[in-house]
């Protein structure tokens, strides 16, 4: 029996590692979310790109999904999506077996998808026999393509492990087949038994013929889109920039800088002009929000919708999508868009703390580098009266924890373009910008320069005894509590650490600068603590829930004031004076990264 | 204009503190999903313990729901499983007002609702001018009531804000009225526009009216229990003791014992034991698994499914339930079941890594103090063949960091009955129980009961010159490098640290006689190592993803072995050699708790 092995080019599930493969599946709910995401790539671009006689951007997006798929909520969410938007050139097969993990899917799964999917604006096509019926599913595609306002999906009717031993039971999803029914098998669909691996000349032939065509298509296309950049220089060469996956000569100029003299704005809002400026210049940018558009201000200015044409609401065109309440459909969606290539930039807007409803599909942007961005307002206990199920604490510590992820917590305007910055050049890492509601000045000594490196020291204290080590909207009142300890005799230096996921990639040398040996560093961040000792020897954060408060109020009842800040400052000077101190960074050995 | 303050009575969501609210809400799609699990809770109930002329348990279980909360996936899962279940007795009304904060839903959400729910099999109802016409509403839940084996939906076309100046549009979901909208409004329903807060003594009337009446049914069925309780004694003192949310006497001495002679099983297979043996004595529990049943272990021998009669396949008493693969939706749906009262200890099963799709839910449990359990297996990269999408990175380290919630990793059989004990004691926090796909031998010095502190040395070396603190897996490994490591001449001390809620709960002297000045101390966790710096000064984890391929090879690949943690150890020893070293329970101030 041959058993999976390490660095297999077929793993278990489908890894984007391996070539050919844009998105890592396997989690139930996320392939149809991504084929979304990519059937309204395609639509957008087509809008934007075609021109009579030059039908550039054409193809059909299929997908195949089963009744796992469809019990996740993510499904409803993308599939509800697709048909308000008419995805008429999305084609998802329904592989309708009947089995899962349980067994016989009477026993948890018995509504009528179809009709689901109806309800969605879907046009849903069946073919019964489709364990044999090619022909029936042949005609069900050639169907499918004619309906051009709806996605449609045709519901195959199948035998699990068709023709095996086991056929139609849960069993023959998860183990191989045992020898003697591999035998049967193969003797039953004409193959020879007694031959492992082998593929037929026929097949081989069949194959390199597909590939010359394709090979001509390409051709073609190429000539085709040669003559396009002739006709329509602008577009031509905008579109074939973005087709090599550049970013426009200059394009980060358009970010905006701050001086101190700016005033103090809300960090979603820098975010806000930062977007207004960026989607100038770059095209390829498409975002949205999860229905928060008037709360994260996700939407620029002249913004049009994406939307179907006869809704009136916009156009096919439109870069920025009303994705609804549908946080992890829409983390779903935005892999799916980036994936399309095209040098998509996609963005989605949710509260920070419902960034937590799509975690799995940031988790998969990670696991597969693609690189979108989750635009995070009300990014802690300073966001007004919701209360405590809208309050991040755990939030950052855990997408922190997710291996390649930016976090960014931008503590004013130049390090919000520095986010923007980071965020838009990266080809392989997704990103959350968590924002405030509240205002946040414009800082003496940051730039959009230093905020890149992912931490520097905006303030500088000669023979610092203290360095308080902050982010967002905690730096501020770090840097008014720096002032309260030079009044007591402790010089102290901070530090803004705006994402460690950058700061970790400096060098040594860099890092070891910012936090050095022999300062205790006291961390400060009103969110939950876990993760903060990679650079702090002592951390200062809410290692509880928030509550139901103003901003203002809940600050003070917490202690994340100027006062409370100093308080612990030199709590931590006093309990380490005379100790020998290391900086955190230096260890005997770091974890497995 | 009044607005909202610290503890007030009407916070900004309902929230669990405020007498006679069981779950906080707030998060869109939570409360059906809550709903459905109350439902679940009164059939089952209503089926065990009722007999002829002995209705106990008789409500019905209302609920009100919006469009957003019907674009969130959550919804999805919740109301397909209760049209599978044919949870007749819940009727959830639509607020059907086409108004979310983007807008008008024309820009976003688009389907049939209704179709959609009839194709989970609900019925769905409608009232056209639910602003005005009581009446049809009232006839609406009459007719509710008469469907039986399907939940009925109450589709009510509203006008949000009625009457104001702003009706019909979004500002009015989250902006106080203006005064001039205020007067107005009054004086359209027949108020004094001059008296604010101001209760009708007629008001006052009729609710007092009300008290008396629910006095006096609460009292005529006080009687029909006592006499029930004559009746029927067995079923009447097990009912009793549950409705005092008492566990029954020595329960916890069903949960099964090992000593090293007993041999190496995976913990997901002790806690299909330790399931076993509870289920017997505690009829409150009820539990069921994401569609993994077979990988989750969580099927006790002669459990029955809770399904509907007319299925075949269980019944309404039943108390296994079939979740199907809807990790979110199972765990609102747990909520729900627990806040339904009687005890109800309420669990389900999946993969560790799909916990997260359900953590929003885990979140508002912890946050509303319900004591739920998922059980969470294949709890790391030793999970076989899935690959990095199933194999927990950052899961504990986000988990642990969430307020209020108990993340078990047993490293063996009695630790696993300690996680079992405590999650089933507690009233108030829920628990994640991380349990291992592979075999994990009985430790010696392991037992229930110090299991039960959340953590304790479970190797003690004489003058040790280094800690070893790990869970679950990692203990067996991290007890044979104490072993390399003492045969290189450094005396190593071995810690199993289970639960980090329940450790961090004990006593200072405790914990520091566990974790003492002086020595350096290493974790050992084959996940993301956010966290662990509270418990150690340098830390062996995972801070990347996984890889496909089979368990001892991956352990191998990233060194977690003997021989890697002793390499590490040693590395760590020497590293601290000569320097003075605080435990990293000694600090100058804690975060806020």
């Amino acid at each position: 029996m041959v058993t999976l092995q390490l660095d297999s080019k077929t793993p278990g599930h489908p890894e984007a590692e391996s070539e050919g493969i844009e998105v890592t599946t396997g989690p139930l709910g996320q392939g149809i979310s991504n084929a979304v995401g990519l059937a309204i790539a395609e639509a957008q671009l087509r809008n934007t790109y075609n021109k009579p006689g030059y039908d550039l951007i054409d193809n059909y997006t299929y997908c195949f999904f089963g009744d796992g798929c469809m019990m996740e909520g993510i499904s409803s969410e993308a599939c509800s999506l697709a048909g308000h938007l008419g995805l008429g050139k999305l084609i998802a097969f329904y592989d309708s077996n009947s089995i899962s993990i349980d067994g016989n899917i009477e026993i948890e799964f018995t509504e009528d998808v179809g009709k689901r999917l109806e309800a969605y604006g879907w046009e849903v096509l069946e073919v019964s026999d489709a364990d044999t019926n090619v022909k029936a599913i042949s005609d069900a595609i050639a169907a499918a393509k004619k309906s051009t306002d709806k996605p449609t999906c045709i519901k195959l009717t199948t035998t699990i492990g068709y023709g095996s031993l086991n056929e139609a039971t849960a069993s023959v999803h998860g183990s191989p087949l045992k020898p003697e029914d591999k035998k049967q098998l193969k003797e039953k669909w004409g193959f020879n038994p007694d031959q492992d691996f082998h593929v037929d000349q026929e097949v081989y032939d069949y194959y390199s013929k597909v590939g010359e065509a394709g090979a001509n298509a390409e051709k073609e296309w190429n000539a085709l889109f040669e003559k396009y950049q002739k006709e329509f220089p602008e577009l031509g060469a905008e579109l074939a920039r973005r087709l090599k996956g550049e970013l426009p000569q200059d394009w980060e100029k358009s970010l905006p800088t701050y001086t101190p003299a700016d005033k103090a704005v809300a960090s979603r809002k820098l975010s806000e002009i930062a977007l207004g400026e960026i989607a100038n210049v770059l095209p390829e940018l498409i975002g949205g929000s999860a229905d928060l558009t008037p709360s994260n201000l996700t939407r620029w200015k002249d913004a049009t919708d994406f939307q179907p044409e006869k809704s009136g609401l916009g156009n096919q065109g439109g870069r920025y999508i009303r994705y609804g309440v549908r946080e992890h459909g829409m983390g779903a969606i935005m892999n799916g868009l980036a994936a399309y290539g095209a040098n998509i930039k996609s963005y989605g807007g949710t509260f920070l703390n419902f960034v937590s409803y799509g975690a799995p599909a940031l988790r998969l942007a990670a696991l597969s580098q693609i690189p979108v961005i989750w635009v995070a307002t009300h990014d802690s206990i300073g966001l007004g009266e919701d209360g405590p199920t809208h309050q991040p604490i755990e939030t950052l510590a855990h997408f922190r924890a997710i291996p390649n992820v930016m976090v960014w917590r931008p503590a004013d305007g130049n390090e919000t373009s520095a986010a923007y910055l980071k965020a838009i050049e990266t080809k392989t890492t997704p990103s959350v910008l968590a924002l405030t509601r509240q205002g946040l000045p414009q800082l003496e000594g940051s730039s959009v320069e230093k905020a890149s490196k992912g931490g520097y020291t905006i303030v500088e204290a000669k023979n610092a005894k203290l360095i308080i080590v902050a982010t967002g909207s905690e730096v501020i009142t770090s840097i008014e509590a720096a002032k309260l300890l030079e009044a007591q005799g402790v010089p102290t230096s901070v530090v803004s650490l705006p994402d460690h996921f950058t700061f970790d990639s400096q060098s040594d040398e860099y890092k070891k600068s910012v936090l050095p040996d022999g300062v205790p560093i006291i961390s400060v961040e009103v969110l939950a603590t876990a993760g903060w000792s990679k650079y702090s020897h002592v951390q200062f954060g809410l290692d509880r829930f928030g509550a139901s408060a103003p901003a203002g109020e809940l600050f003070k009842k917490f202690e994340f004031t100027p006062e409370g800040i100093a308080k612990r400052g030199k709590q931590t000077v006093d309990f380490y004076a005379g100790k020998e101190l290391l900086s955190p960074l230096n260890k005997p050995f770091f974890p497995i990264h």
